[in-house]
């Protein structure tokens, strides 16, 4: 089975003990030519971290986004912090030309031997109908090109399905509530998302501030983000919901859930961000 | 004006650039003899953060707790990864004897500088009217010492008020929902709380889990605690809420958010823990 578009453009070569190289590509940038998506990279952190470890899952990971790496080859330095029976707690740091770009730190588990108690008392996203939904992927493309600009590349890398409401924020109706999401899975492959690629699901929408109608639909750019992964997602769409419902003096949290096919929740996320000035 | 406890008991003093020395006091232990409260060693490892930094507010702020520190002696290792204009992003390691015990990355900001945007959409949590509160740390205290045993120092560290029924659980009668919450004010200063003690309020009360009814009284380790802070709080008790709701496999998150006497978001917080076994 040949690797998918994600695995590929994740992959890190072992430079060293403790550092390996990536390529950030530039197709999952947020707008062509600029900044790649933070949980893009997030997951190429992710993948180095994991190398000298025994526990393939990052039960939590969290990064500092210090300066957008650009497109092209990049380092990063791995430090396993603690290994334990249950947990490996590890740092990654991701460095370009001598600047440092991120910095992370994960605890890794093995979620197919997680056990203990299960109750998930948290409501399920108010998320649409599949059967109502548009092929946003798609749509978005066509309307880019309409427009006149290139669509955002990492909106490619993901098969969208989107109630229409939802994106009527490019057209200057936003929907008045911090909400963004959908299902989707990947662009070239219908497997299920692994618990790396679920890190780009928690961050891969426009800022769901775009639809308070708060702020203008600049860059938002993302000082911190946390994702708890809980559960390897069963093949299928996944459904991911972002909230925005904090705003203030232009910090604003963007809390997202990831729920898959089975009806299992597989991910919370929240990251801080500013507002776009 | 003379320090509060808390200022005492995360006191840092140089040994050398880039590396401060603190001692945890064994009154802020979540049962009497053992681990000290993980907020608190958040805080005085925030303490040591700053201190090389222009910022002074932890606007986000993440641990993984890596084993819990004795009462003691112990080093605080700071890293400065970046400072900006805006934000500086510090990095900390707790060690003690030789051993890391927590691994901490911050990002601070200075809140009375913010600017931009603000509008709060998330509810306010379910407090209790003041009035309607008890003294919760002499009611708790008294509980614990006709039940022959100590009560957790940590509480004794806050004048809490909380709803009656808040405590039941202790009793054999949880709310049946992971929630747990209250009002409070540091137990030796009705000043207000800083930013750096909002760290601890995110993370002072027995476990929200200990009110849904799933599994038993016993510790519930914290793998890790990331705290956002949005404002410097306003002077007065602060309302704090604490939720679980969504245990999956062992591992639970507990999301607080904390807000002032003036009405406003002053922390959002989260934590991934194991369910007790």
């Amino acid at each position: 089975m040949g690797q998918n578009r994600f695995e590929r453009d994740t992959a890190v070569a072992t430079v060293d003990e403790g550092r390996y190289r990536a390529n950030v590509d530039p197709g999952w940038a947020v707008i062509a030519g600029a900044a790649p998506n933070g949980g893009y990279l997030l997951a190429m952190a992710a993948r180095a971290m994991r190398d000298p470890v025994p526990h393939p899952d990052p039960v939590t990971i969290t990064a500092h986004f210090l300066a957008p790496p650009q497109p092209g080859e990049i380092d990063i330095e791995v430090e396993v912090v603690r290994t334990g029976r249950r947990h490996s707690t590890v740092q990654g740091r991701m460095v370009q030309d001598g600047r440092e770009t991120l910095r992370a730190i994960a605890t890794f588990g093995d979620l197919a031997a997680a056990d203990g108690p299960t109750r998930v008392d948290r409501p399920r996203p108010p998320l649409p109908r599949f059967e109502d939904c548009i092929d946003a992927t798609t749509a978005g493309v066509e309307a880019a090109r309409a427009g006149g600009f290139q669509a955002p590349p990492v909106l490619e890398r993901f098969d969208h399905r989107m109630s229409p409401n939802m994106m009527r924020w490019a057209k200057g109706e936003p929907l008045g509530r911090g909400e963004m999401g959908g299902w989707l899975r990947w662009a070239d492959d219908d497997g299920p998302v692994d618990t790396l690629g679920v890190l780009v699901v928690a961050d891969c929408y426009p800022p769901a501030v775009f639809n308070s109608g708060v702020g203008n639909l600049g860059w938002v750019p993302t000082i911190e983000l946390t994702v708890q992964v809980r559960k390897r997602p069963a093949p299928g769409y996944l459904g991911a919901w972002l909230t925005t419902q904090a705003i203030t003096g232009g910090y604003l949290e963007e809390d997202g859930a990831v729920w898959d096919s089975a009806g299992d929740l597989v991910a919370l996320s929240r990251q801080l961000a500013l507002a776009s000035r």
